[in-house]
């Protein structure tokens, strides 16, 4: 599919695609690949070959696994070690890994020269469905997630679902969890895919099929909204709660779980102010996921975290619902009470 | 006047205008406003009254003098003073000062949750007629100058000539030599002006005159090619010759100072090529900005210099030259011949 920002780019989904794609989606002849030690093990020195047979010249750097990865140390070093080797103005960066790579990596080409071109190449399915599309990069500060970053486009997403085979099941459900919500914004029939028999041992069609209606979903939203100014904002369906969960947890709770659980909270604010019932539907794909438990926390915290989100938005706590399955709204009228009553709802529902 | 980029954003030039224009220029309530100490000292506290008196809070930033400033560490800790005081995403950066400031400021500016609005207040000549106009942002890594930055645009550029007055005559010199090359690249008439009478003490009215129309030759240029794709790179007249200088000499060389030399340079090359004889004109600014003496280096040197240049834009030595004033051309057809003739000849003019 086509991402269609200026420039467009594509999102390519199929098995074998690191070796049989990428060097070919790939026009620059220097490059960068940027991967963590995880992926690079399981597949970094494959995808260095196939590069080089297609007459590059690949500088592959790996960095640790995890969100600690998302530093400025990190970040500096890496730019670093790109001067040292002279990557050109012309030369590209590719990311190759989940979501922390994307982030990073995407970063590091977005400024890099002021900018240099640049390729995802995904191997969690978060980042299949969700990250490696819209062109978000990003790392951490201290004081937050994501406080530095970057819009810097791809030039194509060449997303190999082989890759997902060797994907643990927890972190193939975190990938889910966004893949549902898709589903709920705007895919309904990806709905039923996402129960028995999703897993990372499914077929090869059917991991290729969810993740490119999936991400053809993001694509959408994205091509409507580069800079998040509108629509984009659907995307945080579930994120008011699960941000505000994951921050009470200290980070401890895992962000699909946190998304699971914010659905289903969207759904009863929704069912609250009449919208269609959406809560045992969200409330079955919860159970299904078996997220890790609440964390211990109680409204007023969760209340006061949901607010620092809102001062960071500038006026009002706003709130992705659904009015039904493909009909999102955005609401900025919300009561205390509403949102204190749907969350004693969903401790009772669980 | 604007700078036709989308969006489009005003440049304004003449004297009390950091008190007059800037609180009201910029719209947003929560601002930083970055700075050096020199600048800080002298303009610092009555910036900082004067939006504080329009109702806005300001948070003052004040980073060392010179080139040091535009490291990762320092960028680093200014983003973490920002997060760390709660900037939020509708918030804004001010750049107060010289090129330095403006670079450091607007990286800052660029990347801050992926990109807050940012202002430029320079309060150098070589800022205000050039540096401060075209979203041009950067650090310097130890490999080399501006290796990382990205393209942010300002919202407004607001050029107070009354910090003209206590600029030292060689800052003020530097900027010179960008304004006398815009004057010959599209503004012939700005060339007369840059001679006798031509200082920091020189009337408002000219101080103002000068930089209005300097400034406009690039925000034209700019508005053109917002991204150096293609006629912004006429920008670069006598930079060829001046960067390898600057290299040759460790950096010791001033950058207006190498541009100088690298002006009269592109005249000897054009004219051995037919093009309209700038030599002596070049050559007598050249006398009258007396620049620090040539670096003690020969044409060898220089030209393993640019031809790393050459690398780095990837194929051939590209070098602009004017076919007379106004009239700036791209060439790549140059012999080593003919470089090393004009460089001869330069020395022997001098």
């Amino acid at each position: 599919m086509q991402v269609a920002v200026e420039p467009p780019y594509s999102v390519t989904v199929g098995p074998g695609l690191l070796q049989e794609l990428l060097p070919e989606a790939v026009v620059q002849e220097r490059v960068a690949l940027i991967t963590d030690e995880n992926v690079g093990r399981a597949h970094g020195q494959r995808v260095v070959d196939a590069l080089t047979a297609a007459g590059k010249s690949v500088q592959l750097l790996v960095v640790p696994a995890g969100e600690g990865s998302k530093s400025l140390a990190l970040y500096s070093s890496l730019l670093q070690d790109l001067a040292a080797a002279g990557l050109p103005r012309d030369g590209a960066v590719i990311a190759l890994g989940g979501g922390v790579v994307g982030d990073l990596g995407g970063f590091v080409a977005a400024t890099y020269m002021r900018g240099v071109a640049f390729y995802q190449a995904p191997t969690s399915l978060l980042a299949m469905v969700d990250a490696s599309v819209g062109g978000k990069t990003g790392l951490d500060l201290p004081q937050g997630k994501n406080l530095v970053g970057a819009f810097w486009q791809p030039r194509a997403v060449v997303a190999d679902v082989a890759t997902l085979r060797t994907l643990p099941l927890r972190e193939f459900q975190q990938g889910t969890v966004e893949a549902f919500k898709h589903g709920l914004l705007a895919a309904p029939d990806l709905l039923g895919a996402l129960g028995r028999g999703w897993a990372p041992d499914a077929p090869v069609e059917r991991l290729t099929d969810v993740v490119a209606r999936s991400a053809a979903v993001k694509a959408a939203v994205v091509a409507s909204d580069e800079r998040e100014r509108g629509v984009r904002a659907h995307l945080n369906l579930g994120h008011t709660l699960a941000h505000s969960l994951e921050a009470a947890s200290g980070h401890a709770l895992a962000h699909g779980d946190a998304v699971a659980y914010g659905l289903v909270y969207a759904a009863l604010v929704g069912r609250g102010r009449g919208y269609a019932d959406l809560v045992e539907r969200t409330l079955e794909f919860l159970r299904w996921v078996a997220p890790a438990p609440l964390p211990r926390t109680d409204f007023a915290t969760l209340s006061a975290f949901m607010k620092r989100d809102k001062k960071a938005l500038g006026g009002q706590l706003r709130m992705v619902l659904l009015e039904n399955v493909g009909r999102p709204v955005i609401v900025s009228d919300l009561s205390d009470l509403e949102l204190e009553a749907a969350w004693a709802q969903l401790e009772a529902d669980l």
